[in-house]
This record gives structure tokens, sequence and C-alpha cells, in this order.
């Protein structure tokens, strides 16, 4: 038996309509607040916590009513770090809890109840942050003196030895197991300051850096040592130099680390590889020493971190120069980490120490910049390390990458594999089903941690999204409008806002066009509008997230701030032509409301409690705004 | 867009018919099958997961095929202390995951992921087992000497000071503000051991037995001395005597611990109240020394323990005869530990080290006595205890008391308080949100603690089941049928088995009743009948748990074995007379099977893939049997 019509438009979240402080202190009393449709037959309702462990009821008195909602208000105390809460609805029907998931008769566990953090060391400037993601070896060639020679010859066991090669900046990359992650194109840190012009006429005011420590290989993931900068990408002294223009230009910058491993030719490896009594020697799992040992799926160029080691631990993030620390002081001041295969760090047949790296890497990070910006690569489910104690984020591949990409283009995880697997579904979607999984990953984190995820696209991991949509340039535009408008950082993949192509790796990572007669100009202007949109608006930045209608090619949500309502309008095409009335009594938006769209020049009038939406054979989109 | 019809057939239990060791071995191999409708247009099916973080498929083929539904079977290797795994199905319509919340097209969390752990210490002795709660002071009364004398001063504060009373057996319990829970009608531990005949009768095998140490009042959850046996239940030489006979005749035996708090009478409390630097100072939190301090609820009387202090962890479960050990060993013997209020225990604001107090106190209990069994008291959800390396199980209000007592009766948590709160929902739940909150319990935790989960339709906390369905016989029968049908342990509450009511405290902790003309025969029998069914089947004991149809008034299930499957027919009655076609081929049921009811002379046999179950105004079940 479906529930009754107006349990869909109950609504909260955790932002600031709803909760009076979304970053409050221990002990603050926040004040909590439920929005339901005017109709719905409501006699009491109660906000349902847990202080240490017990259950807890605060009555919500009804605070305001209008034509089409009712507000009800109550008091949270921030008894512990980490408040859990859900609603108890009680009507002449019965009793329904109403949780990050939606409405149920059933109790059930807290998993997707909602959640409020105290003293959340949230930084501050992320809100209006949009990043642009660089794979340095590809940006720009800022010195060629700086490229790396041909003809060196490199070891990578098993695979053997492989010689380095320079290419033509617009060449094809080689393919890894040809050219074993050694062929250069001769792009380095003074090319990234050198295009600061560019990044800033885009808008961008981050960046996220792939690794940029001594290393031999062309991605860097093969770190050879965690205190240098490449001397191929300038040392030391050129990111000195890059870090004061980003922040003399109020731009940040956050570096890629590898806390899983590390390359099998730093000093650290081969050191406890000559010597088994060598300083670090337990920073490894030997099998048989020398040359068995647990590595990264089994790859021997990256021998895998023993986080079981006390000494490990200092020197990755207790001792006060330790490397977590190191970047983020003077003179270098970088503004957070993105820790690479964060899901597998510390985690080995019966050992499991991820959740204790999380807690004391944040202490580490934190304590050395609480404006600082940590965030973990998972393509699965790690909301286990995002409860407020451990990372601020995850790179958003779960919440937001995949059910955009499933929905939009039947593109699932491994669909770029050189040979598909079975296990690969190219079945698009339906929006509900997208909206499920999106709402899943909200609903297991703290809003806090939800509004800062990492969100993005594509990465150096996976093909473009330009690639994805087969060069259907309004899908690749429609996804754009779901990454700058989805509760989140936005993080654009270099290159994406020209349209560029690029599949699986390494064709995802060829060399940044600079020839502006090769960009698409219409993704790029559309990138721009964006930016500017997310910079500025606050309902973008820390609003509300409330999806409205998702059926099929179809979906629309609101974000929802005190100052203003942006509605999203997403289709992605493949039908007749024909117009959808998007619901919107249900979300608190009165009746008289106008809205003029932000991409388009129409005004769209709430009627009936309604908006019309007209989709078609191509995706369609737009964003709708209204001042309150 | 609801999902095909034949995704509904779709199941998988951590059960032996689906899993080729339920408890296997850290770097064992098991088998694991999936079950699907003949009909499901399935091209290829996937286990999936996630070795060391890392995501992981593997291949299962089908395997074999009849009539009403196809096998795939496929290979789990138990890398990891925690396996979660889910199943893709690949259909021509896409990609279906399937968790133990059902099917889904979106992706998600991994937190209703199927679980499976090694090496994991089951107590093996727990599938066969039914046992019989005990409030001492109020079962037999066999050493009147041991009574404590009435007249006797007891100080609580702040309600001040009671006098103990002794009350006849048949009286009413005294009101706590107003009798300070000090009367007593002479229960004791002689008692019970004088009832060993009556309990074996019944058939129970193993008894759980509210506190029994040294304590002022009734309950004893205000203990003064971990170490010693309450002199007025007979001592530490009382219980010795009843641990021989319990042993000897095959019974087990758990003990209640209050690991939240001691009493204030305790040395341990007194010492720290009289001196600042006792040595168990540190054990409590003293706001302002001595009188202002953490308790439970803030009941002065019941200060509670800080495990911020390293020597309360020793003296708790770290020293060799620490307190969790000692009762395990010899003379005591006892089979494992119920833990009082377990979702407080070390959390306090900031503070929360209950995951650390679950982990070491496993630790230390296992290592005494591999076989213990240690359970704690939830009324909410700490399934975050349950995933292996904390309790064996909870007391399982929220996955089977609660929506059970919803379902048949309108019956919420605190509808027992003297003035029922407006949180409290008295309209009957469906059997489809009863199902799907008794699913999400079993779902959030691994199927070997699902089916050790301590199963209970009342306890000393809460009302009576006969009172609770308002004396009618026939729901209360139907109640202790889902009570031992439903995956887990039973427990009985002294006096259910005879019929006896009770609401809330101490209503509820009246003296059992032991003159036989005042035995709800029917009630009684049907317990016997109902316990000899879970001690000799197979199905009952570690079979799976699929349910058939949940609508409304009905619920029917199927529990499956190896050798024999057993479906459970439940109606709460309140309408009018009719049969429901319970549809049986979606669990795998050959169409030619006949089913024999265990409660009834009946013989169902199956026909078009239903099975009738005959409704009406009264409560009506049935236990069907069919061997394999």
């Amino acid at each position: 038996m479906p529930y009754p019509e107006w349990t869909k438009g109950v609504h909260h979240d955790g932002s600031a309509v709803f909760v009076s402080n979304p970053l409050p202190a221990l002990n603050e009393t926040v004040e909590i607040k439920l929005r339901v449709p005017a109709d719905a037959p409501i006699h009491h309702v109660f906000i349902r916590t847990e202080p240490d462990g017990e259950q807890a009821f605060t009555h919500m008195p009804e605070t305001s009513r209008d034509e089409v909602c009712a507000w009800y208000t109550g008091a949270l105390y921030m008894r512990n770090r980490r408040m859990v809460y859900r609603f108890k609805i009680m009507t002449d029907n019965g009793a329904f809890f109403y949780t990050a998931m939606g409405i149920s008769r059933a109790d059930g566990p807290d998993f997707y109840d909602f959640k409020l953090l105290a003293d959340f060391e949230s930084p501050s400037w992320l809100p209006g942050t949009v990043f642009y993601q660089i794979f340095p070896e590809r940006f720009h060639n800022g010195d060629p003196s700086l490229t790396p020679p041909p003809g060196q010859k490199f070891n990578h066991p098993p695979q053997g030895v492989f010689e380095s090669q320079v290419l033509d900046w617009d060449a094809d990359p080689i393919e890894f197991a040809e050219g074993g992650t050694v062929d250069f194109f001769g792009g380095d840190l003074p090319g990234i300051e050198q295009k600061l012009d560019y990044l800033m006429d885009l808008g961008v005011n981050a960046l996220y850096l792939n690794p940029i420590f001594t290393s031999q290989t062309n991605h860097k993931y093969n770190i050879s040592d965690f205190y240098s900068v490449d001397p191929h990408f300038g040392g030391n002294a050129a990111l000195i130099s890059l870090s004061e223009k980003l922040h003399a230009n109020r731009l940040r910058y956050v570096l890629d680390i590898t806390p899983n491993h590390i390359g099998h030719t730093s000093a650290w490896f081969m050191d406890a590889q000559a010597n088994p009594d060598a300083l670090t020697s337990d920073y490894f799992i030997f099998y048989e020493h020398p040359h068995s040992y647990e590595a990264w799926f089994g790859v021997q160029t990256l021998p895998k971190l023993d986080y079981g080691s006390e000494s490990l631990l200092d020197v990755m993030y207790r001792d006060d120069d330790a490397v977590m620390k190191h970047w983020l002081k003077p003179p270098y001041n970088a503004d957070g980490w993105r820790l690479d295969v964060w899901n597998m760090v510390g985690r080995r047949g019966p050992d499991d120490y991820q959740h204790m790296v999380g807690r004391e890497t944040r202490k580490a990070v934190k304590s050395t910049n609480a404006e600082a910006y940590v965030f973990g690569e998972s393509f699965y489910d790690d909301t286990g390390s995002l409860q407020g104690d451990e990372l601020d984020a995850l790179m958003n591949y779960q919440g937001f990458t995949f059910p955009v990409e499933r929905w939009l283009a039947g593109h699932d995880v491994n669909a770029w594999n050189k040979t598909p697997p079975a296990y690969v579904d190219t079945v698009k979607l339906s929006a509900e089903a997208a909206v499920e999984q999106m709402q899943r990953y909200i609903a297991a984190v703290p809003w806090a941690v939800a509004q800062i995820q990492f969100n993005l696209l594509g990465s150096h991991d996976t093909p473009r999204i330009m690639s994805i949509v087969d060069g259907d340039e309004a899908l690749a535009k429609l996804a754009a409008v779901l990454l700058f408008t989805f509760p989140g950082v936005p993080s654009i993949y270099y290159g994406d806002e020209i349209g560029m192509f690029g599949w699986r790796e390494p064709d995802n990572r060829r060399g940044m066009i600079w020839d502006e007669s090769r960009w698409n100009i219409g993704v790029r202007e559309l990138y721009q509008q964006l930016i500017q949109m997310k910079r500025t608006h606050e309902a973008l930045q820390n609003g509300g997230f409330e999806v409205l209608h998702a059926e099929g090619a179809a979906l629309a949500y609101l974000r929802e701030s005190e100052t203003e309502r942006i509605i999203v309008l997403a289709h992605r095409g493949g039908e007749d032509a024909h117009s959808i009335d998007i619901p919107l009594t249900h979300a608190g938006i009165p009746r008289s409301t106008t809205f003029n769209g932000l991409l388009s020049e129409t005004t769209y009038i709430v009627e009936d409690g309604t908006l019309p939406f007209s989709v078609g054979s191509s995706a369609a989109f737009d964003i709708l705004h209204a001042a309150k």
C-alpha cells in the first residue's frame, strides 16, 4: 500500500533553511525545521535523536504556515560530535519516520538518518570554489629545458625496462604496456604558472594537481620521494613560485599523494629491499625478502605501505615535519590533499587500519592548517570515512559521476576497458534510479560533508565526458549543468571545458589544446557561465537539495537558500517533443512565484503548482532563478 | 516504474542453502549461490565483493535449473574478516544490484550488502537453544531464610530513604517511586534450582538471569560488588550449586551485568566519593566532588563508569581475573553475558568508547570461553556493534519485538508509560512495514549474527505480551509462533508461557504463578510444542529466511535448510473470513510439494504455485513442514 500523496512533500536537509547553524559547536543548541505540504494531516512532529546512544524526542511545534506549506521547529542540543536525527510525524493514520531516505512507517537503523556534526573543521573557502584538475605533464610546457631527455632506461619489474620518449604536444600518448608511462610531453609547474591568466579567465579558483613529487613516470603515482618536487616539473622552487602566484591571485591548490604505496625507486623501499634491518624495513610487507612483497594490485613498482608500523605513522603524519604536514606549511602552503586509492589504504587481509589512518591524518592536516581540504579517491563506498572525524570528502564518483553517466549515456564503470567486462551495464538508468543512488550517498553522510564532496565528470582515471556522451554536445553541456548545480564542490578535468575528447588511459591524458581554433567555444562559454553562477549564487554554494521530479529521461531539482531558489531542469532527450509539468507546491514554492532562466531568456511562471518544461529529441536543460 | 515481477523472486541469504560454509575461516573459499525464478531473463550473474576495499567481480555460472527456479554459483575468497558482497544481475533491461534489502538498478553504500564473517567465534550451542529469562527475586523462594528482612533503611539519593518490605508472593509489586525497589518477594537462586524440573518439562535449555550480584534492590541493577553473588540470593555457593545442576542437565546460563554503571553503594564508588585520590577515583566522572557526578539518566544511585580510565579497563576486562572473565571461569562457568544498556556504554558527550569496549570485551570473553555468548541490551540501533568484532547479538527489540508488537497490536515503545507520550504510535503497522523493519535489521548485520540475535516478546523492561494483546489468546499465541520461527535465539520471559499478564514496571515483575489452576494451559501447551519444534528442526535453527507474503494483516515466510522447508503462516485477524493465496514458486518450491501442518492436522498442497491460507476475524496461524 503506497503512502499518502502528502508524504512526498515532506522535506528537510542540513542546509541553513532547515538548520539554524549547519556548522555548530559542541554543546550548542541548533534550531531544526521540517517543511510539509499545507494539506498534510499532521497532529504532532518530533525530532528523534540519540544523545549518548539513548533515544530522545523533542516536540516540534508548528511555527508557520502559508498556502502551500507548514513548518515545524524544534531544538537539537549538540551533546555528541555527531548527532543523528530523524523525524517522527504523528497522524491519524499512524506515525511516519522521515529520514534522509524519505518516509517510512517502519523504524530502522540510523545509517540514513540526518547527521549534524559539532566542531567540524570545514574549510570555509569551499562553498564558492571551483576546482580545475591538472595532470601537470600534459597541461603546458613552461620550460623546455626541464623536459626529461629521451632514451633513459627505467626498470619496471616485472614488465621490464622501458626507454623514455619525448613526444610532440599533440601526439597520441603511448599505451602503458608499450611505453611504460615514460613517454613525456614536457608539461611542468612553470607551464601552469604561465597559464594562470587562462585559468582566471575561465573563472576557476582552485587547482587540484596530480602528483608532482619526484618520480620516474609521466603520471608520477610511483613516487620516489615524498619530500621533493620532481626536478622535471621545476623542483621545490617551482612549487614555491606557483604557490605564491596562486595565492596572490586568490586561487588555492591541492596536492595529490599516495598514502597506500610508494615507488619502488624510493630510498624508503630501496633501503628496505637492500637490508632487512634498514630503518624503513617495517614500512613494507615482505613475503620473501627482497623480491616478494605486498604491492598495489601486485604491481611491483608500487610497494604497499604498512600502517601496522609505528615508525611509518611517525613519518607520514605524526612527526612535526611529517609528510602530510610538510607541504601544508610555508613556503609551500598547499591548501589540502587528495589521497590516492583511499579505499585501499591500510587494508590488507585481516588487518584494517584505514579508519585509524583517516582519523590521524585528519588530526595532522587540521592541526597544521584548519582550513586545509582533505579528500580521498574512492570509486566505491567509503562513506565510513566521511562521518566527521576522518576525511572532508571523497572524489564523488559514486554519489555523482556514475549515476549521472549511467543516466545520460548508459556508461557504467569499466565500460572503458579495452574489452568491457560482462558486468558492465550499458542500459541507461532511469532518473528515478539515478536519483536514488545520489540520495543514498547524500543520506549516508552528514550534510556538512555532502555539500563539500568533490564532484567531477571525469578525471585522469576515466574517459572524458565528451567521449562518454559520444560527442553529443547538448548532453555534455547538460552534464556540466549538473556538475555545477549539484551539492558539492565541482572540479573540471583540464580540457573538458573546451570539449576535449579522450577515452580510456592514456587517451584521456592528451596534451591540453592551446590552439583556440580547436576549442568548442559553446562548451567553453557554458562552463564560464556555470563557474560564475556557482561562485555567485548562495543557493548553489550552501543551498538545500530537493528532487522535484525524476522520471525516465527527466530530472528536476531545487537548490534553496535563505535568499533565493534555483531550479535545475534536465532532460536527456531521445523523446518526442512534449512538455512536462514539474510539481512545485510540495517544495514550499508559493503559487505566484516567477522564475527567470539563467541559461535562457525564458520566464517561467508557477501555475497550478507546476512549471512547464519543454523536452524532446535533444538533451534540454535550464537553470531557473527566483529571489525569495 | 516498478521493477519486473521476476525480480521479486530473487533470493539469497547467509544460510547453508546459499553459502557452503556460513562460518568460514580466514582465507577459506566459500561457494555462494543465488536463486532466481526460472523465467528470469538473466544472461549473467556476478558476485561483487570488496577485498581490501577494492571492487572485485566473480562470475557465477548457472549451475542448475528446474521448473520453478534457476541457481547461479560462484566463489567468495575470505580475504578479510568481514566480507561484504552483493549480486549484479545482467539482463537485456540493464543490470540489477541485489543486496539484503532487495533489488535496485541503483548502486549504493555497502551498509545493506550481505556480510560474511571469517573466524567468527559463534557459540555452537545456540542454534538449538531456547532461553528462559528469570528475574530471580520473583521466580521462586527456595530458601525463606535468605529473604531480606523488612524495615531496613536504604538511602537512594536524591529521592530519599526507603524502608524494605517483604510482600506476599502474589501481592502487587510496589511502584518504584513509592517503594524504592526495596519491596521483596523472596525469590532466590535455590528457588531456581528447585524449579529445574519445571524448566526441563517446559523444554527450555538455557537461562538468562537478571542481575544476581550483591545489591540493595530487588532488581539488583545497582550492583555494589561485581565480584559477589547477593547473599539474599544464596551467595556464591548458591550460584556454584545452580551452575553445576544446570550443566549436569545440559542447560546453559547467562548472567546480567551493568558495564555502564555501578551502584552508589559499591566500594569502588564509595572510596572515590570519600577520597579524590582513591584508586577508583578515575573510574567515575565527578563534575564537583563528591556529590555531582555523571550517572545513568542522572539517577544518582547509578554512577556511570568512565572507560577513559585505563585502570577501569584492567578491572573490567583486561586483567586475568577481570570481572568479564571471572564468572565465566570455574567454579561458576557462566555461559555468557547480557550487557545492560549497551547502547550507552562508554558514551558521554564528545567521548565515545563504546566500540573499543565492545572489541575488548569480546576478546576478554572469547579468550576465556570461546563458546560464551555475549549480547547487549539496546532498544535502538546498535548494529554497529554487531559486525563480528564486538558483540554476538543484541536483545532484538528493534528487529523483532517492536515490529511484531506494532503489527499485532499497534503497541509502540513507551506506550506503557504512565502517561503515554504523544510520540507513541497506536495505529497498527501493516505487515509490509513490519517486514521492512525486520529485514533492515537482518540486512544491517552479518547473517551469522542475525541467526543468533536474542529474540524476545518482552522482558522485565516491557509489558508482557499477554497484556500487549489485551488478553487476546489467539494473538498471544501468534506472537509465540513468530518468536520460535523467526531467525534467532528465542527467549521466554518467565511466566509468559502460562499466559501471565503484566503491564509496565513493576507490574511485569510479579511473582511467578505456581498455582497450576491459574495457568493458561492452551498457551503453555503451545509453548511446549514450539520449544520442541525449535529444538528439533534444522530449518528453524539454521535455515534461511524468505518472506513469501506480507500485506496488511497477513504475513507468511519460509525457513529453509538443506533437508526441509518450513512455512509460517500468520494473520492478525480483524477481517471477514476469506482465503489468501500465498505465492510459492518464487521461493523455489516445486509445484508438487505437500506440506503438513505442525500445529494442525491440515495437509496443504501447492497448486498453481500458491498455497491457501484461511483467515478471518481471529488471529490465525500455522507452521507447515515439508521434507526436501
